[in-house]
């Protein structure tokens, strides 16, 4: 991959000056102690393990792949010294309250690590990602016996984990899940099934690795109502809390995939192995779907993360890449050609790259800050935010993704041929980067939680709370000429996304595929809205910081300028979008099943 | 790769109902035996070799790849037997001039039988592909000695052939090239330099391998007027033809890519090889141009076949797939759970790849009749071909690739987890399908050829050709209700189209660069304007079919459908593309080259 460098700058403006981060930890229970300094501190720190550590083995572990032979999954050089690194360092262990034995740091501060190690080295990024499966899985459901057993070597990274959900016959349609868990005498369970596409599933980077792994307890009600959640060790824990009797939980084939090679994706087979409950029988997915939140959102920053290196490797190469010169002039005249960012067409492909991914940024950062309240705020703040989060977590995980799959995409294109080749790094980026939009909920089905549950279930409650803070921004700028530009489109796709909500729901009370039909536009309309509103905000404190001349003023107008593309060239998507959504359902379902081909 | 069959129902529409193939090839001078029963006798033929000899090594190819050692490339298995079959079917020599030892059939009949065959397999299609350029290059500027040389032996497949353009330090911008050649006594000349990204350009497939390369004679004017072409052969050739002595033509090195991997990719060191001259010193380009005509349309040609097969894998496994329910109601209550077909958001992936896939092929295939018209056609006739060509070659190329990403990224997604392992063969094609938008001109160079040379070059008379045969379309069609739905978008956006290139012309007046910030949004708007004609075309056919009551209604039904599909939800796109041609080039060039990132 190419070279890359932590965005610092546009990071501590997302968090310092947009996000007002000092007052977000000040107003935090527990949290006060955690200063702009502080996290200052964590992200530069956080920087150099992306840089030095992650980076060095992305572009190796690529080539080299992971290997099965003999049921034993070999992962490329260096992954296991850098997850002793990243364990040793306390990452894992940043964002874990105190009390289960973490730094208590709220998880906004995690999440700007993670984008950076994500910008380096997404195949690493699983394992820490999935490591943190069984973490949060034990918060929310283990009793104190089992965080005890669990949790310290974790936390610690001696010990791995993964998310066992996946099995050949089911993905989106978790339902349909078939591994059983037999009740033992003692309190546990044996688990038996084989589940696929499992990260991290089998390796010997740590001594041992810790499954959560959903199953129906022999009798248990059919669909979603009869899954429960256990923890099944590779290896028992002996008394003195060591590794002990291996669990027969092997490994039977690993993936070959687009990307991610350095990321072992494996079968699982449970073949009587000990597991033991969290929470209640039956009540299995209440606890994975706190999970699931975290993960959409991390999924979200997998598109930011790599849509920044992607952006990097491309602006890199069109300032030192000579072809051709200027239509208005040479501009490197002392040179054969002119470096291609002169020319108006590759500058294009670059604003699309940053406007989508600091636009992300912003977005998913704000998200972080709306979790850190939903934990620490006060009951009041945990409702408003957990409202907010029900309706923009969809959107963060689909569009973050989609746009990232285009920034990606427009990474290669900017380096021309020499994006096709391994060389550059750049067709890594899209490789890796692919997954992103189907793996935690394909877009479609993100699209369906958002229009179906969060804003038609709500009875459109969940929007109107959105679409008011959007409203009220708006309104106090409405007399501010130098917005104008950016109110007054902002303003008009606020009261649209509104009304065409209504529509569609009216549409629906006819025929119940009209939510289907216009969800994944509504989602791609809903993003393009969500960031004008981000885009807005940044414009606005930007004009603010120039107007009071302290400084730094290349990086504010660079800001405006961003903002006045986005909303130029990338916001009138929306056009397309809303066409697409009244179109209605009619165009989907007129063949049969047999016309689709002859 | 998913499971291939030729979509023969399709192409019999497009070739023989839609362009009426028969009466395209009684019209043409030396084509007059062409009747449609030989063009199907063809077609089947090709379908065979597509999917008995092509398809079966795609997959095991992509595994296997190049390597290169010493030298020596090694292939993978089974394609030097292909290419060996591919020549003695004599597909290699199906449109070649039968004064050039050719079959002497119109090159629209190879362009079915390449679509089927790079649906296939087109790393296949790569070596066939470039075996043709020094062919095309021989046809265009050899003398009678130099055809009779390399011709029949190129013809037959006993050997292969390359293109060598790029330089590293040269790709899009052609004129930068450094290759020497110094010229002999001999009336040869001497080549040296060294060509990067040369497709086949070394392997041990056949016994000798004819390169077409660029160079610049020693004292020759710098930029693009200083080129000549040269055909120099891997072994020269003895007085009884057959390959005699090394020409010190060596491969350096192939490159790793992010897919194609059955093609060597090579670097090519000319250390003092000798080479003939074709046509005049200081003239290769125009040479080279005629080959590019045909490359272009060979490339779009990519994006319609593996977007074809993409969508075959999509709609098989959407029919086999059982997840979920309808939320109108189970549709298959027998089974665990629907086929995941039913779902609208999964119907309108589909239909998006089937409706760029079918537009894809009716446009390229006319394009392939407008070809045989410059070669087979009356003076008028060439002249009015040439002139559309000139606009809609750049159209195809850049237009027909770029769905085609989407489309390959939709046949992924429909597949969800298992669309991003190898095993479904879906991700290679979207990797081997992802420099399609690249090579032979980037979309941003076709954009600028479009708007700049083709379009403003011409004062706007060869959009007007074009333009004019859509409003004619329009016109005959205004009293049919029944095609309402279809001519007056079209017509709106035919004027449009117009409106906004007046516009763009006069904003260049003022600054060049509102060209280029202009151009590809330009092209993506020409792109779903001809398509819509397409469309509008292949509907209003299906509605006489229908009405004609002969039978096939099924057929012309979906076609009726999938044309209002086109227009109801792709074709909204254009909306956004003019909003950001009207944005203008300020949001693109207000940055200075330090402010993209601090």
């Amino acid at each position: 991959m190419p070279d890359y460098s932590a965005p610092l700058r546009d990071m501590k403006f997302v968090l310092n000056e947009l996000l007002d981060s000092g007052s977000h930890y000040q107003s935090l229970n527990n949290c006060e102690e955690l200063s702009p300094d502080l996290l200052d501190a964590i992200i530069d720190s956080g920087a150099k393990f992306a840089e030095n550590i992650a980076f060095p083995i992305n572009r190796s572990g690529d080539e080299q792949g992971c290997s099965f032979k003999d049921g034993k999954v070999t992962i490329p050089d260096g992954y296991k010294e850098a997850f002793k690194r990243w364990g040793e360092g306390g990452w894992q262990a940043l964002s874990i309250p105190t009390k289960d034995g973490g730094q208590g740091l709220p998880g906004s501060t995690g999440i700007c690590v993670g984008e950076m190690v994500g910008s380096c080295n997404w195949s690493f990024s699983m394992y820490t990602g999935l490591a943190s499966a069984p973490i949060t899985c034990l918060m929310n459901g283990g009793d104190e016996e089992q965080k005890k057993t669990f949790l310290p070597k974790l936390l610690s990274g001696e010990w791995a984990g993964t998310m066992c959900l996946t099995e050949s016959h089911c993905g989106s349609d978790v339902g349909l899940l078939r591994s059983k868990a037999t009740p033992n005498a003692d309190g546990s369970y044996t688990l038996s099934g084989t589940k696929i596409f499992i990260s991290g599933g089998e390796h010997e980077m740590t001594e041992n690795i810790i499954h959560a792994v959903l199953a129906r307890v022999e009798g248990a009600p059919a669909g979603t109502k009869g899954i429960s959640l256990f923890i099944a060790p590779k290896y028992l824990i002996n008394d003195d809390g060591s590794p002990g009797e291996f669990n027969n939980i092997t490994c039977g084939a690993i993936e070959k995939k687009m990307g991610l090679k350095a990321s072992a994706t494996c079968v699982m087979n449970y073949d009587g192995a000990k597991a033991y409950l969290l929470g209640e029988e039956n009540r299995g997915l209440d606890i994975m779907f706190k999970l699931m939140n975290t993960a959409r959102l991390g999924t979200a920053l997998q598109g930011l993360a790599m849509g920044e290196a992607s952006f990097q490797g491309a602006l890199t190469y069109a300032k030192e890449r000579l072809q051709m010169r200027s239509l208005t002039g040479p501009k490197n005249p002392d040179g054969a050609a002119d470096p291609i960012i002169v020319h108006p067409d590759v500058r294009r492909m670059l604003m699309t790259q940053k406007a989508f991914t600091e636009g992300s940024r912003a977005f998913i950062y704000w998200l972080a800050q709306l979790v850190d309240k939903t934990k620490y705020g006060t009951e009041e703040e945990v409702k408003q935010a957990d409202d907010l989060l029900g309706l923009l977590t969809p959107i963060a995980k689909a569009f973050c993704t989609e746009i990232a799959q285009e920034v990606t995409y427009l990474g290669i294109q900017v380096f021309g041929g020499h994006g096709y080749i391994a060389q550059h790094g750049m067709e890594q980026l899209a490789r890796d980067n692919r997954i992103s939009t189907v793996y935690e909920g394909t877009t479609g089905i993100q699209s369906l939680d958002l229009i179906g549950r969060k804003v038609m279930g709500s009875g459109g409650q969940l929007l109107r709370n959105f679409t008011k803070i959007i409203y009220k921004f708006c309104e106090a700028e409405k007399d501010n000429d130098a917005m104008a530009e950016f109110i007054q489109p902002l303003s008009e796709l606020n009261k649209e996304w509104g009304e065409i909500t209504i529509k569609i729901g009216e549409a629906a009370m006819e025929n119940a595929d009209e939510i289907g039909a216009a969800s994944v536009d509504f989602t791609f309309y809903s993003g393009y809205v969500s960031f004008a509103y981000m885009w807005a905000q940044m414009a606005l404190l930007a004009q603010q910081k120039i107007a009071a001349g302290e400084g730094d003023a290349d990086f504010y107008q660079a800001k405006l300028a961003t903002a006045r593309f986005y909303f130029q060239r990338l916001l009138p998507r929306t056009k397309a979008h809303i066409a697409a959504m009244q179109s209605g359902s009619d165009n989907l379902m007129a063949l049969s099943e047999d016309a689709f081909s002859f």
